[in-house]
């Protein structure tokens, strides 16, 4: 099976069978705004699930909680918010998520321990849940069919574009489906990120597999993008698994044709976020061969994708390779400087460690294009790593430089002084 | 012996007897520029000599000849030059770095292995000898004791200051000087940085002493700093003793205050290469108490040293504490979030994870200055470990987003396509 196999159908988390979604207006992260920022996802049919979460020793309060509720079983509803990260939020932020929990379950008629709940946006301020609590209700209410695309936004923080896929594919001769959404564009790195994902199918599959497939997703995806470096409190991955296309994946084939579909949705989503990283101009993809182990192609790749210097270059159309290099040597990997070869956009920039034949004109002219990708073959062996990024611009920078509103509306709140 | 027993003194490395310098214009990055690129340090004496360089993998010529130099015996004079890093240049780049050496050894009647060679600037070009050589006489004969601020001059690239500092005190009653200059704005972190710096000391010491001397100094100077992550491929600390003071230091007390007073130096260089970080706007001193051990400790305060979106947020004026313990918790070390307490600026503002009493304005008040310090206790242990860093701004990517004229350059000198 490849790529064109999968046929793009529209929906989101809701195009597989027996998933709905819905999504309000709180007005979590200013009381007057009109933003969507609540969603919930839904099976209406019991659910196999899995998820991981962010490897950052500080947790979110609903990472703590969702990763209790899927270590009990499995999960059938997804309640999400953005404007406030419900992180460092103490004994009271694990209340508030559990809160969360009950509520939504209580109205769905599930057991608090089957709803997951995630949250994104400012780290250290308490969640204005007068706002939230409210709005629940109309949230479960408003569940249907249709909502994939209001789940999907309701999650966005500084995202420009949302991020929702769905395909369609056969197995056993019968079509399934899985259906996605995610969020995230700054504090994003390997790792995970401040990355909230949510897929769901209408497979039938066991827990175990399921896992499995999970794991193996996020490796070559959502831990192979970097745009800031900085790995957030609150990344999510979670799938649920309602069987209801009627096609249970039994066979090594069918389960590795939903594996191979299962990477397929979580890489193309990774790399729409890159592509749509805080005031980024360039999408990178940075490949290295020759590596002794995976590890060392690893380091290499990420030492560079993390450069200040080489992502500055890049936003300035500078294709330049000594910074590239420079990087190479410090990512920690014992490689060889006169082994090292790196083509810059399909052109050789550099070989043997020292500047290659090309014209620089050409090499300048070749990185004038919103993607490339750079080639690093360290010729030390036969492991290969690749990381998505993009290039680091001044307007990044004014873009982070403050989170002053958030505070300011905590104040007015009483949730801080 | 503390700090005000050391008395400030003028010349930089030509303030210790027996120390000359001497500076020239080649024209290095362009043959019309008149400002000096081309430094030359000489001690009419002997010298014992030791020296500290680049862990990088990729390795500038000047790093392995001198490394190479320093291996078989003492130097006794360091040519240096900005403009051009003479990195991945193969072996015309080690040619060329050889020939320095025995040129300028011709000419001060020395062996090529008494001397250094060090160079700065940009990576991947050949460096333009037509230009340099030619001056090598007129350098020789500029020699005197009063050029320790051209010396620092000449070998300055994005630093918008001349890096220099000379200290005089008493060991046995007499006189005893240290004189050093260094440079080094972009591409500095832990562990050595695009960082070049000389030291010279009229004091008497064995080789053994002064290699454990610098060693340590390194660690708690060099070592501390980060402005922008990236690790340069030419860092290099050299230190020549001559004695010409006629202290000669052999008992353990009279080490001890060399090795404090050497320490002292190159700690002042390092906050001054911070200070002069390329396009900062601010100081900040990152003290991680608390750590169950050093390297704990250590993690803890180059993540938060490190993050970009924490250093976007001190360039803004933000005291985000939310975003310092995120970092703090992605460290690797095994941190626990609700023992983590953070000042910023002598404020409390998060206590066990979650947020002070401080009120948000009093804080936001307290880093309105271009120098603060952020303290935080993992409350775990006894360790302690400090970087000096700085913000991160939309100036310094704007600064590094093209090297363009380099490569002109050297297109007109021939020495690229």
């Amino acid at each position: 099976m490849n790529d064109s196999s999968y046929i793009p159908v529209d929906g989101g988390v809701c195009a597989p069978q027996g998933f709905l979604g819905s999504a309000v207006s709180c007005g979590i992260k200013k009381p007057e705004a009109t933003r969507l920022d609540l969603a919930l996802i839904y099976s209406t049919e019991p659910c196999v699930s899995a998820g991981t979460f962010t490897t950052n020793r500080v947790q979110a309060a609903c990472v703590k909680v969702s990763r209790e509720h899927l270590r009990k079983g499995d999960i059938r509803a997804i309640v999400a918010n953005s404007g406030n990260a419900n992180a460092c939020t103490g004994a009271r932020g694990v209340e508030d998520a559990r809160g969360e929990c009950t509520r939504i379950a209580g109205i769905l008629g599930l057991k608090p321990c089957e709803v997951a709940v995630c949250s994104t946006g400012v780290i250290g301020l308490p969640m204005p849940m007068m706002r939230i609590y409210p709005k629940f209700p109309e949230l479960a209410e408003g569940l249907s069919r249709d909502k994939g695309h209001e789940v999907a936004q309701a999650v966005m923080t500084s995202d420009t574009k949302e991020k929702i896929i769905a395909i369609e594919f056969m197995v056993q001769g019968r079509p399934v489906r899985i259906g996605a959404c995610c969020k995230g564009a700054g504090m994003i790195n390997p790792c995970m990120a401040t990355m909230l994902c949510f897929i769901t199918t209408d497979a039938g599959i066991s827990r175990d597999v399921l896992e499995l497939c999970v794991q193996s997703g996020v490796k070559s995806s959502f831990n192979c993008i970097t745009i800031d470096g900085d790995m957030s409190t609150n990344d999510t991955v979670l799938v649920m698994a309602n069987g209801a296309s009627g096609v249970t994946l039994e066979s090594p084939e069918d389960i590795y044709a939903f594996q191979q579909a299962l990477a397929y949705v979580m890489l193309e989503l990774a790399k729409h976020i890159v592509q749509d990283g805080e005031r980024v101009t360039k999408f990178v993809t940075v490949r290295v061969t020759g590596g002794r182990t995976e590890d060392e192609a690893k380091k290499a790749a990420e030492a560079v994708a993390k450069s200040s210097l080489v992502k500055s270059s890049w936003n300035g159309n500078d294709p330049n390779w000594g910074r590239i290099i420079h990087a190479v040597g410090y990512c920690g990997a014992k490689v060889d400087e006169e082994k090292i070869d790196i083509d810059i956009a399909g052109l050789p920039a550099c070989r043997g460690g020292v500047q290659a034949d090309t014209p620089s004109d050409d090499l300048r002219q070749a990185v004038q294009v919103p993607e490339f990708q750079v080639d690093i073959n360290l010729n030390r062996g036969e492991f290969s790593h690749t990381v998505y990024t993009t290039d680091l611009s001044p307007e990044y920078v004014d873009f982070n430089r403050s989170e002053y509103a958030y505070w300011n509306q905590a104040k007015a709140d009483g949730l801080t002084r």
